[in-house]
């Protein structure tokens, strides 16, 4: 029986769907139309109560949660190395992921999904403009580390093999156009990003899910 | 050189303190005062740049993040077994710590911390109040978790034996104390935490950090 992914088109399910493709065993995508509030419907429901993508299905067992989706592909198909074996980079590794994770990603709910922290549009949209300058700080700081990590002669960002973080990286670029934020403004994530969209296993993902790498419109 | 865990009473850096408890070797515990702001001035930024507790400090190398430094000890004292080794329920573990990590502590973070997410006072109330609603819902989550694995027999929330979930939960219960949810309201939890207070190695970093289980103040 082959796994299963619960993606939606640009959310962060872009992980796990990047490395699905890495991996290169053959797997059922299944798409959660968020527009459509499909992840509130008890189809989606019965497979996730938090409502949320991703969701990996392997062998009848049901894991969410990008960090614990990593971790189980990269324990799974040891061979793609999608975290390094030694406990300091592979700390390295997950400290930026946990970042991207609880820091990042929150902070463009915020942006996304104001009403998910406050209940009155007012503050909604206090909420919302407060956190597209943190997410552009962020950006920022992701940027310095990109710049870093290539600095230093790597292909990608966790180092010589395309993995989590490059594909994690692409997809908060890619949101912050949507919170008004210009890509091209951090050279070395936009580089990357392209660089990304153009390998095999990831522009197979990208395509599926239609994406485009540029939604800044100016204005 | 031993290790070193710059920690905040009553933080999350409880997790990593108590594993550094259970290992066992000798470790330099740092106090960082967070209400004196501590977190905020340049000695502590050199360690910590975002300004955040925990740091541990390992040879020389310094790594951030409960999720990378749990990861982290596992790996270099695999004997401790704070995550299980076989995939599956590695992703158990991960997916659990990872939902505490990134949806538990950063809705605490609105009630505590609201001036992160918002300027305005008037909206500050609003969020904080919203989300110590949301908060009592995932106490209520983590509490039905806690009751079906203690209803299989287990004795810790991971299972055999006692590692970060554990650490984790007492954490956020306690938490809710501060932020007019009593304890007790989670039965399982309250008495999971209850346990974990007088299992030594816990028991030791409690007195360092000179912790109250029940913060709850009626009224």
């Amino acid at each position: 029986m082959s796994m299963k992914l619960y993606y939606a088109p640009g959310a962060c399910s872009f992980v796990p769907h990047v490395l699905l493709e890495l991996i290169g065993e053959p797997f059922e995508p299944v798409m959660v139309k968020l527009h459509k509030g499909e992840q509130n419907e008890p189809a989606y429901r019965a497979v996730n109560p938090r409502g949320q993508v991703p969701v990996l299905v392997d062998g009848g067992e049901t894991i969410t949660q990008i960090l614990a989706i990593v971790g189980y592909l990269n324990d799974r198909f040891p061979q793609h190395a999608f975290l390094p074996t030694e406990p300091l980079p592979r700390a390295r590794v997950m400290e930026r992921l946990a970042w991207l994770n609880n820091t990042v990603h929150t902070t463009f709910t915020h942006v996304f999904m104001p009403y998910k922290f406050v209940d009155e549009p007012e503050a909604q949209r206090q909420v919302k403009a407060f956190n597209v300058n943190v997410y552009r700080g962020l950006l920022q700081d992701l940027e310095d580390f990109a710049t870093r990590v290539i600095g230093q002669g790597e292909p990608w960002l966790g180092g010589a093999r395309v993995g989590p973080l490059d594909a994690y990286a692409l997809t908060v670029l890619r949101w912050g156009g949507l919170g008004g934020i210009d890509p091209t403004g951090f050279p070395t994530l936009w580089t990357q990003a392209n660089k990304l969209a153009v390998h095999p296993a990831a522009a197979r993902a990208i395509e599926r899910e239609r994406l485009q790498l540029n939604l800044y419109r100016p204005g």
